[in-house]
């Protein structure tokens, strides 16, 4: 009972942050008023996270349409679908939650401090955004052990490009007004990926 | 004389404005702190620059090591060298470059109104963190051109993987530490953008 009340808590906590976080952004994200939208004390925020980073962790893995749900759905698609529809379906997923975890992820990196603290907490964790890209690339290397990519491509390389076109247009996005379409970003990405450059 | 001194100061400002966003990030960089760092009034900001934007804009245009430079490069680069050891040279500078710009750029993306404003301004001057990508991939279809890279690559999801790989490395590389080093990042997603996945 009392346990289910602290989960409605945490989670009403987590639905104020990312209220506040879109109106203010995280410099403006202040418990006080993260307190005031979710109708708690701040003391409460305190009792269910330690800090402001720690909220900030969590509205990222719990609350945003997940990078890792996105993985999963890649993992399962590859079963069924041609590569490269699979990795194109990924990568437009992917944009549409880097442009959702921006506001976050650029408040840390604004935020001497609190990229500090957040640093700091990550590293205990062992977590961290580079850890998707480690995903990624298990699930190319299965597809290579199954002969679906070459057995000379390196995995690591081809996941740290994909994700990291994918997160350079979510920001981008926010910015300027692209020339192209999500859709037809992806398509260019994942096409470059699998022929490769070489002559 | 007159426009000798004039590009003195706003030189002096631009240096002010780069030592209080390191201080102070991008939303704690006032038009009065910068002022009092460069020994001037905030009046004569105003003189150099329509606002904050476009002194952040001059900030990242002028004072921080150019990614135009590195793209110059890699232009002569591709005359001499091979083209894995050319775009493994860039990959390394383009890193460094969006580590140096990554205060700036998260700040514009947190701070709703300035983002607003700096889209206005790039809208206008048809300018934008994209253009890069644009003149990467020039940059390749002349090799292409050339006979380097094979006909059929795209070489704007090319340019848009390998520049989004380094810009997510540069911000991954201020929130963790990365088990890879800068070079071995490099090698590998320059390797696995020449050699494509497809088996």
């Amino acid at each position: 009972m009392t346990t289910t009340r602290q989960a409605g808590t945490r989670a009403r906590i987590l639905t104020a942050a990312v209220e506040v976080i879109a109106a203010h952004g995280v410099s403006g994200a202040t418990t006080k008023r993260i307190a005031a939208s979710a109708g708690c004390s701040e003391a409460l925020i305190y009792k269910h996270f330690t800090g402001k980073e720690e909220l900030f962790l969590a509205v990222i893995l719990e609350v945003m349409p997940g990078l890792a749900h996105a993985l999963d759905r890649l993992r399962s698609d590859l079963d069924e679908r041609p590569l490269a529809e699979a990795l194109t379906a990924f990568a437009e997923s992917a944009v549409e939650f880097y442009r959702q975890a921006a506001p976050i992820a650029s408040g840390l990196l604004t935020d001497p401090a609190l990229l500090g603290a957040f640093r700091a907490m990550l590293a205990v964790r062992q977590a961290g955004p580079h850890i998707p890209i480690a995903v990624l690339a298990g699930i190319l290397r299965a597809q290579q052990a199954a002969g679906r990519i070459r057995a000379d491509a390196d995995c690591d390389g081809a996941a740290a490009l994909l994700m990291g076109a994918c997160y350079q247009r979510a920001d981008h996005s926010l910015l300027v007004e692209l020339p192209t379409e999500p859709a037809s970003f992806a398509g260019s990405a994942v096409s470059a990926l699998l022929t490769g450059l070489s002559a």
